[in-house]
């Protein structure tokens, strides 16, 4: 039987460098793609069209919210060479194009740490932290497409979530996908845009967090395991904050770095920021 | 009289979305042009296309050197609309694509501070600092174009030169430009590349450090004076390194992060390393 995360991320090709996809229900952030699948699929596009297999460096840029259904992927490789290869690709829908990512593929096998300033997190072990649908049934949603993850978060960053945030810009715990699909690196992109937003541990503001631009850095192809992330964000102003990520493997390496630039939500009901989608922008 | 960097920096129409541009002799980074400069040239014809003002944040991969001379900028403008406006650049040199770019641009006019969780680095006053023309007279080479900047190095952060790296990945000091013009939102992504790589203080390696991908976010509009600017390299493995930078301007604001991913230097001699043209890729 195949994995979810391989089901939801499956790209058909249509023609030269043209990918046909679908945006599967129950794989929505609140009716929309999340920016991390986006960028997954838009990677695996990209993937079929270079040499080298491991995605080192991909950046999205989200112009307009993607629904569930069809899309499309066009790829377009701007330097093939055995060593690193560069592909941009644009994501439509409809008429409409709501993504557009650069991406440098290489060749992840070599393994050698030369340097590692930084140890992964110290959080309680899984079972001593709170599942992400429990942490969730209080003041903030959980995104349908998060039932295909397992998550844990620590109880001193889940506070978020029951009127109690830590008072920093903080993020993260244990993750893997639900069905026992091990992490690789091409899944990097989504698991580092699966947590909570760091923000609301502020307390500062309660509303969502569209992923204006995100960049991963793919660092090492993971082991098998539980990952460890840890996200924080550090500066909100004038409308903007950014989102800085590390992913750890079971082995203590780190296995990806992350930052996105989102637009800062605000201090506000829960119903007026319901009637703001994911990912719109004005 | 304009500034140098104006004059550096300067691009001319060729036709829709076509710039010419000129990499002038002095503004070489040891024969090639350096990755910061390549995307404030790139983000110059790209703001000519676009609406909003400031780009708030650039994506640029790149893929072989750029030599002093002609050179021409195509841009591409994915979405235009009055809030935020995406464009994508191709900055090329006779027949070869150098470098790729993705942008956003928005308005950063808008100056609130909701949250600012850090603080500028506490380094001794300039005149306590070691000029960079200075710091690199032993072991390290000084880029050419450098000397369009006042760069001032902590003598803590300065061992790197003088064979007494200071063993962490860290860089950073004072900087502006050496004609007294004012800082803005469109230069920092070359201020942002503009001090020695992090990981010459590891003491690891003496190689330098070819840029793949540089993402700069800018926060804000500096204000006029030296901006502070601290740089981290944590992760070195597979021959891939990360470089992540903060720039505060005088205002005690941070007006910009950036994020680098460089082929990560091997220890070898200065003959062998002579040899590796900058921002080559093979």
């Amino acid at each position: 039987m195949a994995y979810t995360y391989d089901v939801a991320t499956a790209v058909t090709s249509d023609g030269p460098g043209s990918y046909r996809l679908s945006i599967q229900e129950g794989w929505d952030h609140f009716g929309a793609a999340n920016g991390g699948l986006v960028m997954a699929l838009a990677t695996r596009a990209m993937a079929n069209e270079v040499g080298p297999p491991d995605p080192v460096t991909i950046t999205g840029h989200y112009l307009k919210a993607v629904a569930t259904g069809e899309a499309l992927v066009e790829v377009e490789v701007i330097r093939s060479a055995a060593r690193h290869s560069t592909a941009f690709a644009t994501f439509r829908q409809g008429e409409g194009t709501c993504a557009v990512f650069l991406a440098t593929f290489g060749d992840l096998a070599e393994t050698d740490v030369d340097l590692q300033d930084g140890a992964p997190p110290d959080f309680p072990p899984p079972d001593a932290c709170v599942g992400a649908q429990v942490a969730g049934v209080d003041d903030v949603a959980v995104p349908a497409w998060t039932a295909h993850l397992d998550l844990r978060i620590p109880p001193d960053l889940a506070g978020f979530a029951t009127g109690s945030p830590s008072g920093r810009g903080e993020a993260g715990g244990w993750i893997r996908f639900a069905d026992g699909r091990p992490p690789d690196a091409g899944c990097l992109p989504l698991l580092a845009d699966a947590f909570p937003p760091a923000v609301l541990n502020t307390g500062l503001s309660i509303g969502r967090v569209p992923t204006m631009e995100l960049t991963v850095h793919v660092r090492r192809r993971p082991e098998p395991g539980w990952l460890l992330g840890t996200f924080r964000t550090r500066f909100m102003s004038g409308g903007y904050l950014e989102e800085d990520g590390e992913l750890w493997d079971p082995a203590g390496h780190v296995v990806a770095l992350s930052r996105q630039l989102a637009r800062a939500p605000r201090r506000r009901s829960k119903e007026a920021d319901n009637e703001t989608a994911h990912g719109e922008q004005v």
